[in-house]
């Protein structure tokens, strides 16, 4: 029956072109995009995400209450099967408030935050400054003696940017074409090896804070990456055990700068810097929140949506990540809604711990779909998970492998979605074709075989599991709000993400009701060199 | 003798086409361009006013420190009768620290800063918030009764807006032909009139305080015009005898407008307001700082430029207008380093109070230029003069009316020099551009006719004396640094103050040498309505 009907499909396909629907509903899709676009919720699921309960790190009270509030939702939409599913993260860690002053040569507030899991401040303390950049544990030893007592700036001040491009904007279609080159695989496994295990060994700031705390000084501050007076504070000393001494700041880089500057004279600045912080060990595991509309075939087959829930705290986490969140979430109110009974199950998936080192989603695929052989170094062996995984050979498909026919991640902010990466997976291109189809006027027109990374599809694809990342429009996701003290609800399009959760909805459906499962690529191996005779240095 | 060089130099123009050299010396301005390119401290001048002075606000301790630094600095140069001049200002305001953060529904530090002259809190003062936007005296019976214990958030929310231009930008030559086209007046004098005695009368921000008391508010809040955590903190209630009781903050865009949609939440929520000032009441005259190359002959003849060097305080008053008053330093420097003797005198001038209505260079216009009639309204012959002065007929020119040959504006920001505006006098066009010739290919090409507002040239033109404003490269000056927290050094461009100072000091010393007087207007009198048949409202 399958066979028979996928060679009608294949009919269809030469018959009117490779975009003919292989199982796209269209008679649903004008469901889907009524209840998406006339019923929408999608906003005030944001507003509550960013506005009331605000930034969302990765086991702080914040998220605690994000992972109940969000279960909450989809158990009052009706969906099944809500449920947790846990994973050994690290402490909690929460801001209460914080500042930090010029005091000499004249009063000035400036701009900062702390520095993720570093400890508080305990009042005011107050010091000289010091600009001692240190990059790495060579760095070190020149300080040596000199940062008794100080503050101690610890990035080297760059030059300020000119924003001579427009910080806000949309694909061109030439941008979007440009896009769908395949892009051929640079493979050297030896020295990626090398460098996963290099950078999972490495420890610089817990060196830098041991070495501070030797030398006498009363904390650090860093200059923020961006400039405009942005700050934003993220930090990775998650572990339990592994705290920092010593309070550090982030300071906004025209702050920095002045205070650099201002070494310069006779006598250094003296700042004060304040931060009242808490951490929450109640709980190391931090939850993914999973919810399914079941299938109505029993085969164990599911297609899943996700997007990572935590967030950093300079804001609200609005367009990284409440935005995917609440598409997703949407997504789900908008099928549960139109009662939609599809083939195989539709799970919905909120990550935990993504700012981190997607954390959750690399949980979701240890547990249920692959593992990778471990280590045999006892030291690397006690690291997270995903520090090492890239360097573990080989693959080990669990029991679930085949089940998770597609998986979609939506993490590039508010901009509303203009195609897919299929992530090199040529065989999938013309099926996403036909299911994005129905969306070429709302502007999703692209299916790119450029593989895009740096969120939770991507320990999918390193599996060889179908997950996909969405093409969204940038808007000002990564000029000025990523990971910023900008990123709230402010910054957020309704009219875009109102299309990305009609668009999701519907490549959910389409993919949960398709008569052949979506192509996959090949168990991966580890690769040959791509050039076997490069010298080092030189990839 | 004057008119037989008059005649040569009109020949010579007609032989070597309409830029021909009037009193242009070309070998002094090679001098100029080494003192200013190779051996430049503008930089330097402008770092102390920034980082060490920092935010310059009229009769501040930190304004009354950089009235004597830069008499210092001029003194040191070895300008001549370096003096003040003082005018009456009102109250002197500062502030040492000041926080605004939300307490409920969650903890959260906000971006705010008092506004200028409003009184502090003593202490930390927390409520609920309201929503109640007032921009008029018409809006305040409709909050009454409904304020007691709460902090009034008086602006009403706009919408978030999209950079989608650069925010940093040059001029294109296309541009800067198109402002060269002669704009004529839009006269509609009673109009005007009625206008200025309306504004001059406006008192709302004081009827505000007052009602807010009366109704027993604990402060106000108001939402800051710019977006991207920007504030600014403009504020105008300095004559004694007219500071308001209760404080008041502007919050940061994105801030302000969570606050206010949470007001749409069943319980608003509450913030604490801090803010740390200090009133300066020893001397309520604000003071010009003057500094002279004394001229050769003794017309009583000079040239002059100007810029304002007090700034508001929400960062250190880079490009407004340290920016500018290091350029006319740096001027200053130059030509008395490389000891020119000049027939006129060279006068450099340093305007104060120009943030709160040009009172610096009105005062200077009114001592020495002219003045106008007073008005017979006793109520608004007790305002300042600024205030009322484009009302008033006719122009009573003062004795040295006529001495002033060329006043020459810098406050644009940090933008290099690409011409200079005209401000409609045609007959001066081509000895500007005579005198701006040599600096065609450092960028500066353009004379234009175009009549340019809001500096310190404004009150010569109103009277008839030829002070123009130098037309810069715009840079991000509107677009995020003017009056915001942003305006801090690192926005400052060296390599264009540096020509700004060279294109400045060479203008200086053509107008300071050359034959004739710059072409004047006439002495403006009450014109006629360009339309006398307009209705009222079209115009």
């Amino acid at each position: 029956m399958k066979r028979l009907l996928a060679a009608v499909s294949a009919i269809a396909i030469l018959a009117t072109g490779p975009v003919a629907a292989q199982s796209v509903d269209r008679v649903a899709i004008n469901g889907i995009i009524d209840q998406g676009l006339n019923h929408s919720e999608v906003m005030q699921t944001a507003a509550h995400l960013t506005d009331r309960i605000g930034g969302r790190m990765t086991n702080s009270p914040a998220m605690r209450e994000t992972e109940r509030w969000t279960q909450e939702q989809f158990r009052n939409w009706g969906l099944s099967n809500v449920r947790t599913e846990g994973f050994d993260f690290g402490r909690g860690w929460s801001m209460a408030r914080s500042s930090a002053r010029m005091t000499s040569p004249r009063a000035l507030d400036l701009r900062a935050i702390p520095v993720a899991w570093t400890p508080g401040t305990d009042g005011n303390v107050s010091g000289e400054v010091i600009l001692a950049p240190m990059a790495n544990a060579g760095d070190l030893a020149k300080w040596r003696g000199k940062l008794a007592g100080k503050i101690v700036m610890i990035s080297a001040p760059t030059a300020a940017t000119d924003p001579t491009e427009p910080a806000f904007r949309r694909w061109t279609d030439a941008e979007l074409a440009e896009r769908s080159g395949y892009v051929q695989p640079n493979n050297n496994p030896a020295a990626a090896e090398r460098s996963v295990q290099t950078s999972a060994r490495d420890d610089f700031p817990l060196r830098l804070d041991a070495f501070l705390l030797e030398e006498g000084a009363l904390g650090w501050v860093r200059m923020s990456y961006r400039d405009g007076g942005l700050v934003h504070g993220a930090g990775y000393t998650h572990l339990v055990g592994r705290t920092p001494k010593l309070p550090g700041m982030e300071i906004a880089a025209e702050d920095y700068r002045r205070l650099a500057r201002l070494t310069l004279g006779e006598t250094p600045p003296t700042i004060e810097i304040m931060s009242e912080v808490q951490f929450h060990d109640e709980d190391t595991n931090a939850y993914n929140v999973l919810a399914d509309i079941p299938g109505s075939d029993r085969s164990g087959e599911y297609v899943m949506a996700g997007a990572h829930f935590d967030s950093w705290v300079a804001a609200d986490g609005a367009v990284d990540n409440a935005a995917g969140t609440a598409v997703v979430m949407e997504a789900a109110r908008i099928l549960k809604t139109l009662g939609v009974r599809p083939k195989r199950t539709i799970r919905f998936a909120l990550w935990n711990g993504e700012e981190q080192g997607l954390y959750g989603s690399l949980a979701y695929v240890d547990r249920h779909l692959a593992t990778r052989a471990p280590l045999s170094d006892p030291e690397l062996a006690n690291l997270p998970n995903g520090r090492t995984w890239r360097a573990r050979w080989p693959i080990q498909p669990r029991e679930g492998y085949s089940d998770l026919v597609a998986y979609f991640n939506l993490d590039n902010g508010s901009g509303r979605i203009r195609g897919i990466n299929a992530e090199g997976n040529v065989a999938a291109v013309p099926v996403l074709e036909a299911w994005l189809a129905p969306f070429a006027s709302m502007g999703a027109t692209t299916v790119s075989l450029r593989p895009s990374g740096g969120t939770d599809h991507v320990y999918m694809q390193t599996v060889g599991v179908p997950g996909f990342q969405f093409i969204q429009d940038p808007l000002d996701y990564s000029s000025r709000l990523h990971h910023s003290s900008l990123d709230s609800y402010d910054h957020l399009k309704p009219e875009d993400l109102r299309q990305a959760a009609v668009v999701l909805a519907s490549l959910l459906l389409s993919a949960a009701n398709s008569d052949e499962p979506l192509p996959r690529m090949p168990l991966p191996t580890r690769p040959t060199p791509s050039d076997p005779f490069a010298f080092q240095g030189a990839n």
